[in-house]
């Protein structure tokens, strides 16, 4: 087990040492540092989520993680770090139970409360479940059948190499509990967007429309969806046979969430640079985020971006000085709103940007670049493509979206750049109590920092007649 | 999704039916109806996990289980259906947190009491964590290596197919608490006695010596028993390098278990048969355990077993009448004690049985069999080798063990056969949260009955040359 403090430490003073005595590109450099087992983004994932663990935004725990980051990226020899604070408004878990409690024998179910949750009272609250197949059905029902229910929403999310299942079943906790609030349930149970058969419940933030009264909303994990589901049908079929009236026994749920806002708290964003020698050529944004939810550790979301773009960034560094500046961002405060990428835009979003890039999507392995970048930057664009296809890394045929944090800047028209991860398993962890250090291969956490290593040492020397 | 009760009351129909238009034997006709889509097993395991779930011995839902098993087992045509009780003494599991509270920023661990852990007080308890590699080792270390610290017990366990494993790591949970409060600690957590990498401890039931005080006693999940290595190493780490004293910062833990015992509390066995042909000839014994672990549903351990066992006697029944009784044994309290088997043997012990057979290790597939039969029962021995061998099990060299519920008849001479089954996922799952129907393989379930149903229709049969 090695010790990471240390660890960097050491790894500062070899890293010197190598630059020193050879001239080496920045990519021979990444993969010599790796076959030595110098594993930087790996160490980093390992001491921010041992030291501080979870770190849910505008708490205490992320403040410790700021320090921790100021700190060791000044070991690293970044300059011009800082934290960069700003306010916002912050929710936290209480407790929270849920269990069937009829027509069948009483039953706990694994839940948790999402991020802007209404709190149940501490004596909680019991209702009738009502069951839409999908937030679709939900949408299309009557008030009258959701009215004083407690809106349970199934449609189970399968997995994707590009994660592209998240858009279409994450609306059920992005803005189910909205709707279902707006036709009056008293509150909303869903089944977690998450892939996995595990009793961990994917948390997550949602968010109701001003003027629509917040309910309880709570995610359950795959396997109490199932026994939901399970009993619901039961309960159905309880209807009597007679086929007299509509009146099937009840499925009936207790529940008991206790969150609280805060109102306003501090969260931050911490900033780092490799100063270019160019003074007047524009800087490259690389983009993590720092905080997590509070489940789990934050391995894969988002310690593992914040070790892949610095790790990249470091090795540049040790090649020698880049034409343009590379800024590392490590984001505050994403996971509930993206607070951090906008504090971010409204500090920085006049300046030119050359091009920007976020790492938050886990750490399996770079199998996909997408590109959004001026006509000017063709020859670029290629160079970078055939560099990285040693590693497996195909070119896609979309453009780059960009990333949450930085997702301001790509809109107001900077250059973006995607190095797409296999996200076929990070469904399965993603917002849950799992999200911990074991979860990650160190074998693809490294092909992610050999891509951007490369990709980033030619556009830190790429000219201002490719980039702006 | 189908409806249990109803799906057994069809089901019941449909198998008359076909035993009476056509002469089949048991093989065949357990064949057939798997073909059907009749899984009488999985209907059983499904029914039970979704009306009652989790049931612990002599709790109120281990009641209900028991009356839910005597209504089926009645409205599967089984004979002599009954309840029997017996009291115990129990214990059940209450609030539960852990943290590791410096020398790093704090951090929850998941965490789960272990059965006959004494309670911390509602205020919880802190104190120094003392690392041991493995049982072997806490049990070498000198009283004041332990005295007033938290022993934390690591060694993680590998699977294995047979599932050996568990007597040596188990050991950890068996004895390691009754170990650690006689060298004067103050509380014990323990790595899992477990394969997987989920949030999700390993519970199970310890045990102390009398005269000795109970301690609070927890497992860790292996994410977070790695978590605790970490930091562990970490804090060793900081000594003073100066080499002076042997002042490691400690690690420190917060532990909050409020278990309570209810003194003695009424649990029971249900029992049911299919009446042999032969009132002279001894029965068989085919046994499962009702009861439950509290964390999870109990799918795997143990509502496959009593699936299997059942449905292979209900197949036989269908077949035709056996010349021996076939008795099924649905034991209550095993988790804890084995409280049901005792009772058992108390109420039975002295009658002759012909031989013994138990489900108790998931539902994955049988892959060897392994026999403790008189000389007499050679050609027998051989013929259900030969019988079961097109579904893949191979004849094993060990002499059957028998299992827990029938462990008193076995060690008293009744003879024994084991089905062994691939153990290889068992303790990914094995009393944690996640023992849930989910878990379960239908195809691999079938495959148990297929061989329990043919194995049990040639020992029907059997003469009372070749069994007692």
């Amino acid at each position: 087990m090695k010790i990471i403090g240390r660890a960097i430490r050491l790894f500062a003073l070899s890293a010197a040492a190598i630059v020193s005595t050879t001239t080496l590109a920045a990519e021979p450099v990444a993969a010599e540092l790796a076959q030595q087992g110098q594993d930087l983004a790996w160490w980093i994932v390992e001491d921010l989520t041992t030291e501080i663990g979870p770190r849910q935004a505008a708490t205490e725990a992320e403040a410790a993680a700021r320090t921790w980051a100021v700190q060791r990226l000044r070991e690293m020899g970044f300059q011009n770090v800082r934290e960069e604070k700003f306010k916002m408004p912050t929710w936290v878990r209480g407790e929270e139970q849920a269990s069937l409690i009829g027509p069948f024998h009483p039953q706990k179910l694994a839940i948790a409360a999402l991020g802007n949750s209404a709190p149940t009272g501490p004596k909680g609250i019991e209702g009738e479940v009502v069951y839409f197949a999908s937030f679709d059905a939900l949408q299309a029902a009557p008030d009258r059948a959701v009215k004083g229910k407690i809106v349970f929403i199934d449609h189970k999310m399968a997995p994707t190499q590009d994660g592209s299942g998240y858009g279409t079943y994450g609306r059920g906790r992005f803005t189910g509990p909205n709707v279902a609030a707006k036709k009056g349930a008293i509150a909303i149970v869903i089944r977690s967007i998450g892939t996995d058969s595990h009793r961990n419940p994917h948390t997550g933030v949602t968010n109701f429309d001003t003027g629509v009264k917040p309910i309880p909303a709570g995610a359950l994990s795959n396997p109490d969806a199932d026994q939901l589901v399970r009993q619901w049908t039961r309960a159905q079929a309880m209807r009597p046979a007679s086929g007299h009236g509509d009146t099937p026994e009840a499925l009936r749920m207790k529940l008991l969430l206790t969150p609280r806002n805060l109102g306003q708290q501090t969260s931050g964003n911490v900033i780092a640079e490799v100063p270019g020698s160019d003074p007047a050529a524009s800087p490259i944004i690389l983009a993590c985020h720092l905080d997590s939810w509070d489940l789990g550790t934050g391995a894969i979301d988002d310690a593992a971006g914040c070790g892949i773009i610095t790790a990249a960034a470091k090795y540049v560094m040790m090649a020698g000085q880049p034409r343009r500046t590379i800024r590392i961002l490590w984001a505050g405060a994403e996971e509930v709103g993206v607070f951090g990428g906008k504090a971010y835009f409204n500090a920085y979003g006049k300046e030119k940007h050359a091009v920007a890039m976020e790492s938050d999507f886990g750490a399996d392995r770079v199998w996909r670049v997408d590109f959004k970048l001026p006509d000017s930057a063709k020859s670029l664009t290629d160079r970078i493509s055939a560099a990285i296809a040693s590693y497996g890394v195909v070119r896609g045929k979309d453009p780059a979206g960009g990333g949450a944090d930085i997702g301001a800047l790509v809109a107001a028209g900077v250059p973006a750049i995607d190095f797409a991860q296999d996200g076929t398993r990070y469904f399965d962890l993603h917002h849950t109590p799992d999200d911990t250090l074991d979860k990650i291969d160190p074998v693809q956490l490294r092909q992610n920092v050999m891509v951007w290593t490369t990709a980033l040492a030619i556009l830190a020397d790429s000219s201002d007649t490719e980039l702006p």
